[in-house]
């Protein structure tokens, strides 16, 4: 099985990194295939953001095709997710829906942790998009602000711990949101009283459970893909793949 | 003022049919300027079609900043709408979102009415984005399929009418939903008991209300203009403005 | 155009402050028309006093039909307004709902500000018969005790500076609520970083929108008027008009 | 222990129906009063209705003061029940939300049965006041049209045991919704597969319940006595209790 | 009437105390009939604990069938209550689900109040199960550990006023949540400004009341009792009510 | 990794169609242990019979400690969930929750399907016990009643197919609800426009997956292993197991 982790941010140290946090969680039997966003931001963080990276992802899932089983769209906020169970014929699984799923199995309310207060409101619209308010306990974030993004995990490990043991309190899960600190669960486990997901692990793993319970993807009812459909400067693949001329 | 009548479809029939609908409500101080998606689609009817066109508009509200006081994201759905608040500083209203919070003001419940089944999945969505399901009768189309997307709101004026009929006894608000049939509910409506909207309208006035309430747009909060950022691949105007380079 | 600013509260001199703060905002071609409540309570606030003022409401929009083409019931609140739109011609609005509906175009999530703990639960309600509870960042109000009603605008400027800036650590918007603070909200737009809305504004503003949009008011689905009923000891106007002996 | 049924129509024959049809039910201990309106409507079947009535209710509960231990506002739609509950010391129960509370003991969905289309939207409404749509399964009418008030629990039995054969098909609980339909209940018990309740025997043994549980009444936190209020042109009973000079 | 308090605890103390509590605010012509657990836990504490005492509870009252003409489950958490009403033929009650449809008619939010923080997330989805959300202040417990359960209510009495206190901030009605504390409601009532509420009695008020509106219990709807079914290893009285062998 | 599929039916042919399903979609590294109850009903099917089975689950649990590193709940309904997560070391997982929880990463609306009427109050509690109502499109039976449980997959698959083809144009995805029917989905995924869960493979890859990213299980928060206890009547594993003295 291939798995395709698919970065919207334009910075390959993120895909690395998130690669790597999936691989430790993944079967044997589960490939990872790595892509980087080129057109869009080093790393998104708002709406504004999520929207155009959000098409950029479906360009990038059109000129990927037929070389993936599965794909993760791998950052926070899960720009495309919906448009691309809706055109692709893969199962594609997002990390905010997957952490979110996942934290439903593993206790009664789930919180959000992130590096960043001005990523609460768009995490927590997250949230709506996918009817979870009754069991969310909120988003919780350092007074601290961080510095560089490539190090933040490191950087501000002392105050989210702290933030986790607060969100502790609300919540039996806490998600560590935000691709920047992928990984940095495994590493603070002992050190929260709460159960910690780390969400591109949570998208990886339900993306190889798709596939094996579904790999027709969400091709059905309202997210049959479309019919054909001309369209005006989409990068080639994409425009190739609506128009149904691949 | 100066009010934009942004269309992220790429047809100019739709923006003057649009235009056109508006101009019927908006007092003498209001002048409508227009503009026309040249990305995307001849008319948008998917979350992945939304996705793209989202980022175009924009793209669009970058490259026209200067020559408006307030917008319309003219096609139900509101593609690109909220990312639009945050990045923008003038009001932005959605013909979706603005037809939904004027029916709260003039009955109990409202319902949609559209002319293919294929959009009801993608504007109930909308419903929720909003957080009005309390207030939602549903979503109501035709059995019949139309044909033209240029001549659909004259084609299928009797289904429709009789589908507006149904609405009505489950609302007492139906609104006219998509651009195509942008102007019909003052056409038909002495054919339904109900009270008529039709979305463009509410839009713009919504605009023309919001740009004298406060004209500085949604810049504050969750919504305030994110800090300058650099982007790779963005149309030059978008680009410059994200990186507050204009 | 005229707009009728309708006083639940039998104080004239808040009658005055209302209207002078909706006439900042509304265009030329809108004329304001003044009513004060002659039964009643210098100043509603309680569920039971709402009960008593908007049947008092009715009985002004009774008297006064003919003379307006839209009417605000300009008290925090919205005593009668449901009533109102159930009997009679014309749009009406009322000062909780239409700032809520303005707000949910401005922001994600809106809070109230008053300036005496007693409303907090009265005016929550009105969050829930409006539908609105999920966009409800929850209700602030200062620690301090106002002194006179007539200048608790200018007594409390400063603690309710500082409970808008709690109120907006949860909001994107606040409103300032209370027939006693309008206008205040201009005032202090420069110390608090959210947007405030100021109802009555946002009432005027929506009704000036309505009468453009839909003229004749509610009048359909289970907002058509009642067939003629007799009744016993009501107010001549209001008995004639339920009578349909107008 | 005396219970007054406050009957907010001014209809005596209604009064005295729903006093019987709560004399089934109530304990030995228990002593019925009963008040008629003089003020306002032979049967109220609106929003605007509600308004007045409520106020009148009010205005009877004051003038009574002293000669009841729990009142129950018998009419369906519980006008002025919050407001009675926030003004007097006894408790006050109302026959929507009582017949709502017992149905939540008894099945897992509840449905409302009346004879006239026309209260549907208002009837609903006190579902969404309580906040219990969850367990809300609908409103179901005949499509019959009714003659006489006094005679529609005669005239309409057949048709209303169709409608409740309906409504038993979607919820186990079907509430008799409307004071005219009092005691029918009891008469078509047999020919219907689902718990029909009474609302004002509900209302009345809810009644009796909180005096023996509660007899202070809800006389605490939001629902405390407004303190003394100088008013306009309120009846004498009513002024005097709100200047808290009785 | 023959009421049973059916402790699903074994502890003796608790049925007394808990009858004893009821017998304060139950008429003169309801006879307590008192059951203490022979399987199960001293005092339940946690979902798994209920889940065996609910099974328990379902064979009490199948080998106390005849002796009772309602039932009151009386542990906080209500083990087993729905498949009660369910298998059973008169009415059963519950002391969560008791008090906080009470609280309804009391006040406009309720909150829960009990002596340890281990029992928060258990007594929270009660409040899910009856839907009651909207209208839920939270749970509040003292910071203070308990010694001994047959104690709490007297050794805990000066923190749990305090923590009385606390909720009342938030709710109109404060529930004092769990059967070691029966009865202290009483006892406190003027040291809190709320209302008060003790479960057991709550629950008792409500099988009185339902005995007289609907002596047959729940048996409709999807409460009907089960066709005859035969099993493995149940106690006698249970499995020969289950095979309707009885 | 060995995973325990527990039947909480008595029925051992069921287990093998369940173990039999699960094999179907597990990746080779899992190994099926199978258990079937040895108290209860060969059938599950009410909440009373939930209600004791879920005991029988917690003995099934403790007895086999040691023996699986994951646990399915293999009937719908999950009898025993909640329960099990907080008592038990491992992760452990429900047909229901499962089923649903996958269906949200594949469709915008699920509905469940099943064979028989009786099912479907205690089928959509589940929806409310995990909070999903709002992407919940209801349960749809066959009219059609069915005759031996062990070949009701074979006897009723026409009126299956049907139903699942009515439960198509409310819902994306249509979960085949109750372990009789394990395996039709994939029997008729050919025969319904809509994605076929089949609920023991949703439930045996989630736990799977829980496996990989969470080995310890829910041991956190309100999920926390309860600290010992003493019991009376309580099966010997069990109840060492609850007292720490295993």
């Amino acid at each position: 099985m291939k798995l395709l982790i698919l970065n919207p941010n334009t910075t390959q140290a993120l895909t690395d990194r998130l690669a790597a946090s999936a691989a430790r969680v993944l079967p044997d039997d589960a490939q990872i295939i790595r892509a980087t966003a080129t057109i869009g931001f080093p790393y998104i963080s708002s709406r504004a953001e999520a929207q155009i990276a959000g098409a950029e992802a479906l360009a990038m899932l059109a000129s990927l095709q037929g070389e993936y089983d599965a794909a993760v769209i791998a950052a926070f906020g899960d720009p495309g997710l919906t448009a691309a169970r809706e055109l692709f014929d893969k199962p594609v699984t997002g990390m905010s829906e997957a952490a979110m799923l996942t934290a439903l199995s593993l206790g009664e309310r789930f919180a959000l942790v992130t590096f960043a207060p001005a990523l609460v409101a768009w995490y927590g619209e997250q949230v709506t998009r996918v009817g979870l308010e009754k069991r969310f306990a909120g988003t919780f974030t350092p007074d601290a602000s961080f510095g560089e993004i490539a190090t933040v995990a490191e950087d501000m490990r002392a105050p989210l711990v702290e933030t986790c043991n607060r969100a502790a309190r609300e919540a039996d899960v806490v998600i560590l949101a935000g691709a920047p600190i992928a990984g940095l669960a495994g590493d603070i486990a002992e050190d929260v009283p709460a159960i910690l997901l780390d969400p591109v692990q949570a998208a990886a793993m339900q993306a190889y459970g798709l596939c094996r319970l579904r790999p027709k993807g969400s091709n059905a009812g309202s997210f049959a893909r479309p019919p054909a459909k001309e369209s005006t400067g989409l990068p080639g693949a994409l425009a190739a793949w609506i128009a149904r001329a691949e």
